[in-house]
């Protein structure tokens, strides 16, 4: 547990790491009459700290359907309660499909979004010719066989700063975002595509990884990966693959 | 495809592996009234090949619950389909929850059940304080952490051939089975229990699972696990662990 700084109201700031199975949520943020992750975790915590009307901080918002392993959030309570019996009251409360991790009390600078300095999100495809009762839920099955290696190199691409508006959903003031890194590899039948940047663009990910994908069906090399990339223009990116094959494995810190 | 083998009628034998999500079913083997694993297969074959009324035999049943990655059928039919279109057609009728990975047809003189020399099993436990919404279908949660060196060495004394009636949910008239291999490992926050046999008694696989996490949890030694085997008594040994921790892995065949 970190050091308990309090404020003139005697209030802590709590760091959780979440665990959750996206497919029952419309994504990580509240929404007014949609069930999500913030919304069952506001009201758990409402439960246990009776008294309070907290609201948490994510690190970022997941798309509806989409996992996390280590999604990242903040609030301030008042509680006198040990970070370790608040991860286990919340998880008492919480429904199966999300679970807190870690727990710990942070120093009251801390904030879950603006001081992460990186997300690593991971694609998971199941590529073989029958699909997986086990992972339907968790991988995005593609049956023509991929060649990894030429995808994994065509990642190296999109590692730098980069306008990736090719890539973005909807339209962003400032599509200009930083790739730490960016790989692709195979362990049997699952192929994984993973990349490390300071922020994404809505959908951002699973649109890469259809371009990525691309790739590895030969429809694009190398080159023609970085043109699109370079274009700036959606329409010339592969399609937005499935939320249900992404999880946001972790937001990092300094 | 293995070699066509015509009897009188002019049929031929198909062997399938299947893999399927438990938690859906009341197990392998065809009931009345539940839905089961075998049923859900008669029925998509009955659709694909429709004058034949077929009933398909497994290599063993798996509890209510439990998942396989690996369970093997045969049936026979005068199909004129390969085997690879017969594949992509119950596929294509399955339920998301079961799937055929590999369909090839065999010799006449296959059995799933007869001829297989062994199976192997495999349970998984999530050892840490937080539950996991990705795992909790596939892995049983158990928060005490485990000393996965001592179980390991405790599943030595499952090796060669033995009266396990300690561990068999039921009274069966010969409980000897022949244990090939047995070991513990832990991957992170997984513990994995496999093990190896010519075949296996009803829950066995399970009651050894909760009786080497005694052992785990230091309330057995590796002597006394091995007197809870030698008892034959099933109330010495450990409880029965929640099936959907279970996969069956493979079948193997000569």
């Amino acid at each position: 547990m970190g050091k308990t700084t309090a404020n003139a109201e005697g209030s802590r700031r709590f760091r959780l790491v979440l665990e959750y199975d996206g497919i029952g949520f419309h994504g990580f943020q509240w929404q007014k009459t949609q069930r999500t992750v913030q919304s069952e975790l506001e009201t758990a915590l409402a439960r246990l700290l009776t008294d309070e009307g907290i609201r948490v901080i994510g690190a970022g918002r997941t798309d509806a359907g989409a996992h996390a392993l280590g999604q990242v959030v903040h609030f301030t309570s008042a509680t006198k309660l040990p970070a370790e019996a608040l991860m286990r009251g919340l998880n008492a409360l919480l429904p199966a499909d999300v679970a807190v991790r870690e727990a710990k009390e942070v120093d009251s600078t801390f904030h879950a979004r603006y001081r992460a300095c990186s997300r690593e999100y991971r694609y998971t495809i199941l590529n073989r010719k029958a699909p997986s009762p086990l992972k339907r839920y968790y991988a995005y099955h593609f049956q023509v066989p991929l060649d990894v290696a030429v995808m994994d190199e065509a990642c190296q691409e999109l590692i730098g700063e980069h306008d990736l508006a090719a890539f973005s959903g909807k339209t962003t003031r400032n599509p200009v975002r930083r790739i730490l890194s960016a790989r692709c590899w195979r362990e049997e039948e699952l192929v994984f595509f993973e990349v490390v940047g300071t922020a994404f663009l809505p959908q951002m990910v699973r649109t890469v990884a259809g371009t990525i994908l691309w790739v590895g069906v030969g429809k694009l090399d190398r080159d023609g990966f970085r043109m699109v990339l370079q274009s700036r223009d959606r329409a010339l990116a592969g399609p937005t693959l499935p939320a249900h094959g992404l999880c946001l494995m972790q937001v990092n810190y300094e």
